[in-house]
């Protein structure tokens, strides 16, 4: 039993962490710290917390467990901040997109406290933010994989992997490089092709004619793009390195399959197509499987 | 009235468009002319056809209208093989997702009817396929482009906008070029990015640990992936010009993108995200207003 929960960030992610423990029972007091006052007042008026501070310092002095959820980009200050007035034996996590960055900042900032820092990356990203798209079941069905220090204590560890699997995750642990390689593959780069072309649609003389004509395709394709442009700002900054790889091995592929129209090589195209088509569809049912083996 | 249709093609779009004409009581008999006796079978069984043939040259004999349905790339054969059979009043229309080029096949194959074929393009892709998944509403409150030629009669203009408004369709009217110019940056090139992307992760040796960690945004940005190859090889070819400028002007804006990420330029990469993410938004509340005030 977590006695006092605190939440930093409480957008879709950190509130819904709270409202999932407190369904289980799992939590005592929730409380939210944040930048946004307005943002805080929709969170308690919602139930998702129970107190609101914009007072990260203060706040978890006497926290049993802390939820890192803001923006990536202000993981580093708000370690600073906490790190002197952590009670020792408080179990801090995170919900960052990106894991080697957090790692790293959490040696720079939390040295002292590195057996009870256990990073997590929950696997429920949505474009809606803020307190109101919180939901106790977001995380049902869903996996949280932890990227753990080699300085983390087994307890801790088992702490953070019960907590996920409270609010509902199938818990999955990784390497925090194999982590950022993996999302920057299936995740970061897919973000920043659908706000290029979105951009790219945008900057068009006759943008309105072409958005007029836009289907469900375009719909589908670039729903992404409408994520939070400073969330993904951060996630893309913080894995540089592998989301560089994967652009240049995407931009590869790109330039193969321009090569192959310039030179109307029906057989090329047919063949990448198809290749897609069929991977495409092999997983879309292989989810599909998966839904009808689990209750959700 | 319609008293012979003949659908060549009997998919999604051909039997929808046979189904809508029957819903309205506007047609007659149709015949669905395909390669695969299998589809065709399954067309008559569900009653979107009423009777079926492999023989297009026969099947048009005494029909009143044809709708030209099946892949861009069997266009030409298609017009080449029942050019000599067509009724003089015949309006031949067509549902290709490219316009320049048909109009060009219709110029060297159709020559003597071209007062009766007005090209068209309606906006219902889905990537489902086959007879099975035609419905007689999937026109409803979509928009068909007629790219008329300037051979044809006002009556045959006429005539194929009042069709496609029976099948439910908001009917505009467009120069085949510039169709071609804003189908390729809203429908083609996502189509190819998409391909893409999954050939590329389908490539790597580690594909099925990728997959295993895609979530709701790559299922999304996916979909289109999992489209008929044989399909989109066919309109990739079919409007290579216009896809290949897209591609170009894609691909430099992903380029400014990757300098962007390479320098670690966090105001471009954030600018970049606005842009995209305040058009996507503005688009989807636009389509939103417009759904509200739509009967569908």
């Amino acid at each position: 039993m977590i006695t006092k929960l605190v939440v930093i960030g409480v957008g879709l992610i950190g509130g819904s962490f709270a409202l999932a423990l407190k369904r289980a029972g799992a939590v005592g007091r929730v409380v939210g710290v944040g930048r946004s006052r307005a943002n805080l007042d929709e969170a308690l008026a919602l139930g998702v917390i129970d107190e609101a501070s914009q007072d990260a310092a203060g706040a978890v002095r006497d926290a049993d467990l802390v939820l890192l959820a803001m923006p990536v980009g202000q993981m580093g200050t708000v370690m600073a901040t906490i790190a002197p007035h952590l009670p020792a034996h408080c179990l801090v996590t995170d919900a960052g997109s990106t894991k080697s960055d957090v790692a790293a900042l959490a040696r720079r900032h939390l040295a002292s406290h590195l057996t009870h820092v256990v990073p997590g990356h929950p696997i429920a990203g949505a474009e809606q933010s803020g307190a109101r798209a919180a939901r106790a079941e977001l995380f049902n069905g869903r996996c949280t994989v932890l990227t753990p220090l080699s300085e983390n204590s087994v307890e801790a560890i088992q702490q953070a992997t019960d907590l996920w699997r409270t609010c509902g995750a199938e818990v999955l642990s990784m390497d925090a490089a194999d982590h950022d390689r993996v999302f920057a593959a299936v995740s970061h780069l897919p973000h920043l092709l659908a706000f290029a072309l979105v951009d790219e649609v945008a900057s068009r003389s006759n943008a309105a004619e072409l958005f007029s004509f836009a289907a469900s395709g375009f719909r589908d394709f670039t729903r992404i793009a409408g994520s939070s442009p400073e969330m993904w700002r951060d996630i893309c900054l913080a894995n540089r390195p592998a989301l560089l790889d994967e652009l240049d091995a995407y931009r590869a592929r790109l330039d193969a399959l321009r090569t192959a129209l310039d030179a109307a090589d029906a057989g090329a195209l047919h063949h990448a197509f198809e290749r897609a088509s069929h991977a495409r569809n092999g997983w879309t049912a292989s989810l599909n499987r998966h839904a009808e083996d689990s209750p959700e």
